[in-house]
């Protein structure tokens, strides 16, 4: 049977999604506890990779299990062996062809970036403190150039290889409220850091240190060194994972 | 001189506030803070206890200092010196006979319940998680009781010496978005987790647990075994402390 896991976690204690010697991982932690119940070394397929420090709302991954435990019962019985900043949020049997990484279609990120002089305490593992002024409505002007078909060689790091870098950007929201700032990224697919660059590309545009008119030709050179910064992990949530006929 | 600070934690790896023998408290890591920016040992008066993994938004201390460091600047030099858990919101001086404990003369605190099935990760150190169906009416319903002066001795941990237990609960408002509800209570003084165990004697009535309607006659018991549980410490937080003339 195929299982199909929607889960969240804090980021901030692992070192990522992905398996890794010497570091313990997201993937590694929820693998556990999978042993745990059924006595199976699943291998669980995530839907992509997250950094060190990323967060998600809503992760998606697959695994095979013999098992027959239903899902209800068996997202109960993972939460009671994962440790506080994994939560399984549903458990259900999926189709045998599902593939949590090949078969997604879309993909929601946030990234949040508090724009106040003073840290907040309680923000501090969850949003990116910029304590310079950030002119949101630049942002929101730049951010309408990110929409649509685009090659984002520009806007990704390097280590990942990947056979085309053009990706549509669906939408791209930006929402403020008490210095709070909200970026809302929809798309079919983000290349290495990209939303993290397109993050701190805009931050950086709010603060004037790169004009926002420019955002459309920056996208067009393809070219890292004409971006932003990538912004820090932290600030950036995995919200939402869409599959087809979903 | 005498300086006030407002400053902001988040209480989840600190012993309280109160030095203590063989654990982290935020009054002694503000006051090595404090020692590095004054060179000088401050004895350092906070608005008032806190227990373990409670939090602050905005906790008022004072103390003497003969250093002429301006507001501003010993904000920012106090948050270059404190950990990331602890924010110095704002410094000013204040006058001579300021105390924060002892000047107070109104409280607000929060607690925040999550009632959803599942835990929300991101809410696990500042939430209780009540997964059990809470009926927010009655609690809102049975709330009303405590508004007013009233003698509070059955909503009280023993291991305090207080002169009297009257205090007066000046209003105690319940809001609930997504499953989130929080607890606004504001008072001239609250006794030893009197809020924690209003909190959990509100939950146990709106899970019907105890009878929403005898609020009024178990606080006239003054007997704590009547009242509910002492909800757990990470759902608090002190809001605003008020002095006169403000």
């Amino acid at each position: 049977m195929k299982v199909r896991l929607t889960i969240s976690f804090d980021g901030t204690s692992y070192h990522g999604w992905q398996i890794q010697k010497n570091a313990v991982t997201v993937q590694e932690t929820l693998k556990n506890a999978v042993r745990k119940i059924t006595g199976e070394d699943a291998l669980i397929t995530g839907c992509g990779r997250t950094d060190s420090g990323v967060h998600a709302i809503n992760y998606v991954c697959s695994f095979d299990t013999s098992s027959r435990i239903p899902g209800e019962r068996f997202a109960a019985a993972l939460n009671a062996n994962l440790p506080g900043d994994i939560v399984c949020k549903s458990a259900e049997f999926a189709a045998d062809d599902f593939d949590a990484a090949r078969s997604a279609v879309k993909k929601t990120y946030i990234y949040r970036i508090l724009n106040t002089e003073t840290p907040d305490v309680f923000e501090r593992k969850y949003a990116w403190h910029y304590k310079y002024p950030l002119d949101v409505e630049k942002m929101r002007e730049a951010s309408k150039a990110f929409i649509g078909e685009h090659d984002f060689l520009g806007f990704a790091s390097s280590g990942f290889t990947v056979k085309t870098t053009v990706r549509t950007v669906y939408s791209l929201d930006i929402s403020e409220k008490n210095g709070l700032i909200t970026l809302e990224i929809t798309g079919n697919g983000f290349l290495y850091n990209m939303v993290r660059i397109i993050a701190g590309t805009l931050v950086m545009m709010g603060a004037e240190l790169i004009d926002y008119k420019s955002a459309a030709e920056i996208i067009a050179s393809r070219d890292r060194r004409r971006a932003g910064i990538t912004a820090p992990p932290h600030g950036l949530f995995l919200k939402e994972v869409y599959y087809r006929n979903e």
